[in-house]
C-alpha cells in the first residue's frame, strides 16, 4: 500500500528556514538589515530568482520588512521566541475523561457572532470557497431531482468515495472506493471507529494533550483514556506507548498524526511506519484522525500513517470541515479490517450521510483545483500562524511558550503556571475573546495554565488586537497570583 | 402542557368505516350491491355528498367498485380479513440485542435498484415534494452563500425550531424553539436520548416486537432491551410495563407511541397519559419515537405522548425522513430535563446538524401547505394499505394474520408457525423482492415466521405481483415444512 514520495521543502523555503533560524537564535537581532539579494544568492549558491521568493516567505511569516530602496530588515521582536512546551508527562494511569461540562462552556461562547473566535480550531469561512460550493449545491439540487431527496446508504456516495480514492494517494495511500464509509465529519468517523473496536470500560491510549472532542468520546462511550507523553513537533512518545501497551490492557491507540490538536505537531514518516507495526504487534488497533494533514505549510502534505498498513489495523478518520465546509457534515473513514463493521455501526447510529453535501463536493473534487485551492490557503494559514506566533510573544509574560505548528490552525500557548486559564479563559470572554482553555484537552485536568489559539482568522488587526489582550489578562493573572499567596 | 383537541372522525368517515365494519365481518360480500346513495343518505340521515364522500373512500381503500348504471359493489375477497396478531409475550428477561449482522443482510440488499422494495418503511420519495424541496435548497445555496458552509451548532437552525415550536401544537404539545435540538434524522435523536438516560448495561423497556434500529442502538451502546407485551393496535400493555418497573431496575422506557414499527399500532391518548404517570411515578424517562405520526390516515394527528408530559421526563424523537426529505438528514429531539446533557451529546457525537438542509426545511415550513401536502400523502397510504392487504390476505396461506394500521406505510404480516421469515426473505430476495424479517424485530430471537411489508410504494401493480409472489414462497413454504418433519 506505500507508496514512495520526496519530502524535501523547496529550495526557497530551505533558505527562508535557515534565515528565520537565524533570527529565532538572535544571529540576526531586530532593526538588522539582511544581505542584499545579490549577497545571498552568492553566498547560498542560489538564484536571484530563489532569494526573492525566500525574502517573500519571510515577510509573509511577518518576520522581516522591505524597506524602499535600502533592502530588508529584521522587525522589531521584544525578545526571542519563546521555547517550545516540554515533552508532556501524564500519569500512567487511565481515567474516564470527565469534560462534556467545560467544553460546554467554550462552545456556548463560540456560536455569538459579536466574539472574536479565538476558541476554534479552522481556517475562517472566508479563506474558503464557498462560492463555488454553494453554486454547486444549488445546480445539483436543482438537476438530481429525487436523488438528492432519498437516503444515500452506506458506505455512501459512490462518486464521492472514487474521488477519496484519487486523493489517498496524496496521503501515501492507494485505496479504491470500496475502502471508505462516509460519515458526518470526523467526529462521527472517530466516534464509530472507538465503537468499532472497543467495549465500555476499555482503556484507549491518546496524545496528552488531546482533542477535547475525541476526550468527550471516550467520555459517551464510557471509555478511558490513557494519556501519552506527547513531544510538541513529534507526537506521541512511542517508547512510552510500547511499554503501556505491554503493561496495560489498552484496545485501541488514536493519533492525530498530522498537525495533533492542540499541540500541533506533526509526525515524522519513519514515526509513523514505527507506531504502525507497534499497534500492529501488539495486536490493537490504531485509530488515526487525519483532519489537518491538508493544512501543511510545507510544499509536501505529509503522509498518513495509514500508507503504512499493511494488515487493515489502521482505521482513518477524516473530513472536509477544516479544508471545504464545516455545515456539509461531510466525512470519511477508511476503516480497513473493520470496514464491514463500521459500516453497520455508522447505519445503526445516523443512518446515511446527507446525500446532496456529498454530491456536491465529489462534483467539486472532480472539477479540479481543490489542489491550487489548498496551496493559497496554506499559504494564508502559514502567514497567519507567524503573525499571531509574533504578538503572542511581543504580549504574553515571561515565561510564556508556544508550539511551532507546520501547518494546521491552532497554537498551544503554555503561559507561566501562575496563570489560570480557566480565568483567563472567562475574563477573556466577558471581553468578548473566546481561547480554548487547557484542561478540557486532558483527562487527568492538566494543562491548567495552557490555552489553544486559533489562527484561522484572516482578519489579522482584529486577531492582534485581541491576542493583546489575552495578553494583558495573562500578565495581571501572574502577578496577582503571588500576591494572593503571600495575603493567604 | 397538554392543550384539548377534537379526534372525532368526519362524519363520511365515520360512515365509510361502518360500512367496511360491514364488509370485513361478511355481512356484505363479495359481489353485494351496496345500498343507493339516496338509500343510504336515508338510512344514516346524512346528506347526499356525504354518502358521495364515503363510497369514494371506500373505492380508495379498494373496498367497493363502482358499475357505470348499476351501483357500488363489494369487491372480490377470498375470504373474510385474516386476524390480527395476537398481543405479544416475550419472556421477562432483558437481553443485550444481537441484530446488527441480519440487518446487515437485509439493508445491503435494499440499496438495490432492481429490488422491489417490500423491506423499508416508508412512502415512496414519488410521494413526496421533492421538487419544492430541491428547488428551496437551490435558492438558499445562492442567496445564504457563506451561511450554509458554516457549521449550525447545536441546538440547530433557530428557524427550523421556530416551526418545529408551530407544528408542536398538532401533536398536542405547546413546546417553544428552545425545547428542541435538531439531529441527523430520528436515528441520532433516539441514539442520544438513549445516551442521554442510560449507562452500560442499563435496562430500557421497549414494545415486542421493537424497531430494529432501536435494537441495534441498544446492541451498539452495550445496553439490555426487556421486551414488552405489546397489542397490535394499542401498544406496550401498561399493566405488564408497571410489574416489569417494580421487578426490574429499568433506566429508560422505549416507546414508538403513533403508528409503531413494525406493529403499526397507535396507543390511544389515554393510555399516553397512563404511560407518562407511570413512568413519572417511577422515575424513569419515557424516550417517544414518534416518527410516524404524521402519517395517520384519519382526519386528527394522533397527539403525542410528549403533549401529557408535565416534568419533563419525556424525550421527544422524530424527524422528517418520512414526510418530506430523508436524504437532508434532518430530526429533532424535544429531550425535557434532559435537554442540556443531550444537546452536549449531540455536540461531542456530529458536532452539528447540516445547515443548509435545515434550512430548506424551515422555508418549506414557513411558506405553507405542508399541512395540504399531508392530507393527500394520507389518502395515497391509506389506499396502499388497504390495497397491500387485500392481496396479503388473498394470497398468503391460510392462518396469516395481519395488523390493521390506521397510519404509517407498513404492514406486519404473521405466517403460520411453519413458514421460517429468513427462509422466505432469502428467496425473496433471489426473486428480486426485499422484505424485513421477523426476528430484526427482536433481541430475544422471536417472530421467526413473520414479516414486515412496506406500503408506501405507490405503484400498486408492481407491488401487488410482489406480494403474491411473496405469498408462493410462502405457501411453498408451508407445505414444505411438515414433509421435512416426517421425513426426519
Amino acid at each position: 500500500m506505500a507508496v514512495a514520495r520526496a519530502h524535501k521543502p523547496l529550495l526557497f523555503e530551505q533558505v527562508a528556514a535557515r534565515m528565520r533560524d537565524a533570527i529565532h537564535a538572535g544571529i540576526l537581532a531586530a532593526g538588522d538589515r539582511l544581505p542584499s539579494v545579490r549577497e545571498l544568492s552568492q553566498q547560498e549558491r542560489v538564484s536571484i530568482s530563489t532569494v526573492l521568493q525566500a525574502y517573500q516567505q519571510l515577510e509573509a511569516w511577518d518576520l522581516v520588512e522591505a524597506r524602499p530602496q535600502s533592502g530588508h530588515y529584521v522587525r522589531l521582536l521584544r525578545r526571542p521566541p519563546p521555547q517550545e512546551p516540554p515533552v508532556s508527562r501524564p500519569p500512567p494511569s487511565a481515567r474516564e475523561p470527565s469534560v462534556v461540562e467545560l467544553v460546554r462552556r467554550m462552545y456556548m461562547a463560540a456560536g455569538n457572532e459579536r466574539i472574536v473566535n479565538l476558541g476554534s480550531a479552522r481556517p475562517s469561512s472566508k479563506l474558503l470557497p464557498t462560492r463555488k460550493l454553494s453554486r454547486l449545491i444549488a445546480a445539483l439540487a436543482r438537476e438530481a431531482g429525487g436523488v438528492g431527496i432519498e437516503y444515500d446508504m452506506p458506505p455512501g456516495w459512490p462518486a464521492l468515495r472514487q474521488q477519496l480514492a484519487r486523493r489517498s494517494l496524496a496521503w501515501g495511500c492507494q485505496l479504491g472506493p470500496d475502502d471508505f464509509v462516509t460519515t458526518i465529519g470526523a467526529a462521527e468517523a472517530v466516534h464509530l471507529s472507538l465503537l468499532a473496536t472497543c467495549c465500555r470500560g476499555d482503556i484507549v491510549a491518546v496524545e496528552s494533550p488531546a482533542y477535547y472532542g475525541t476526550l468527550q468520546a471516550l467520555e459517551m462511550l464510557e471509555l478511558r483514556a490513557l494519556e501519552m507523553p506527547t513531544h510538541p513537533r513529534e507526537g506521541m512518545q512511542l517508547d512510552a506507548l510500547e511499554v503501556a501497551l505491554k503493561k496495560q490492557p489498552i484496545k485501541a491507540v488514536l493519533v492525530v498524526t498530522n498537525f495533533s490538536n492542540p499541540l500541533g505537531g506533526c509526525m515524522p514518516d519513519e514515526k509513523k511506519e514505527a507506531l504502525v507495526r507497534i499497534c500492529e504487534r501488539a495486536g490493537v488497533p490504531l485509530i488515526e484522525d487525519d483532519i489537518y494533514g491538508d493544512l501543511c505549510f510545507g510544499p509536501a502534505r505529509p503522509r498518513a500513517a495509514k500508507s503504512f498498513d499493511r494488515t487493515g489495523n489502521v482505521l482513518y478518520c477524516s473530513s472536509f470541515s477544516k479544508t471545504l465546509a464545516a455545515g456539509f457534515r461531510v466525512g470519511w473513514a477508511a476503516p480497513g479490517r473493520f470496514r464491514e463493521r463500521f459500516e453497520l455501526l455508522k447505519f445503526a447510529q445516523t443512518v446515511a450521510t446527507p446525500t446532496l453535501p456529498q454530491m456536491a463536493i465529489a462534483e467539486f473534487l472532480q472539477q479540479g483545483g481543490y489542489d491550487r485551492f489548498l496551496r493559497s490557503l496554506r499559504r494564508e494559514l502559514a502567514k497567519q500562524m507567524e503573525h499571531v506566533r509574533n504578538v503572542v510573544c511581543s504580549s504574553f509574560p515571561e515565561g510564556t511558550r508556544m508550539t511551532r505548528p507546520e501547518g494546521g490552525a491552532i497554537l498551544w500557548v503554555q503561559m507561566p503556571a501562575s496563570v489560570d486559564a480557566l480565568k483567563l479563559h472567562e475574563e477573556a470572554l466577558r471581553r468578548g475573546i473566546s481561547v480554548a482553555p487547557g484542561p478540557i484537552f486532558s483527562s487527568t485536568g492538566r494543562y491548567r495554565s495552557c490555552i489553544r489559539l486559533n489562527t484561522g482568522n484572516p482578519d489579522l488587526e482584529q486577531v492582534e488586537a485581541a491576542v493583546r489582550t489575552l495578553g494583558q489578562i495573562a500578565h495581571r493573572l501572574a502577578e496577582s497570583a503571588p500576591r494572593l499567596q503571600k495575603s493567604a
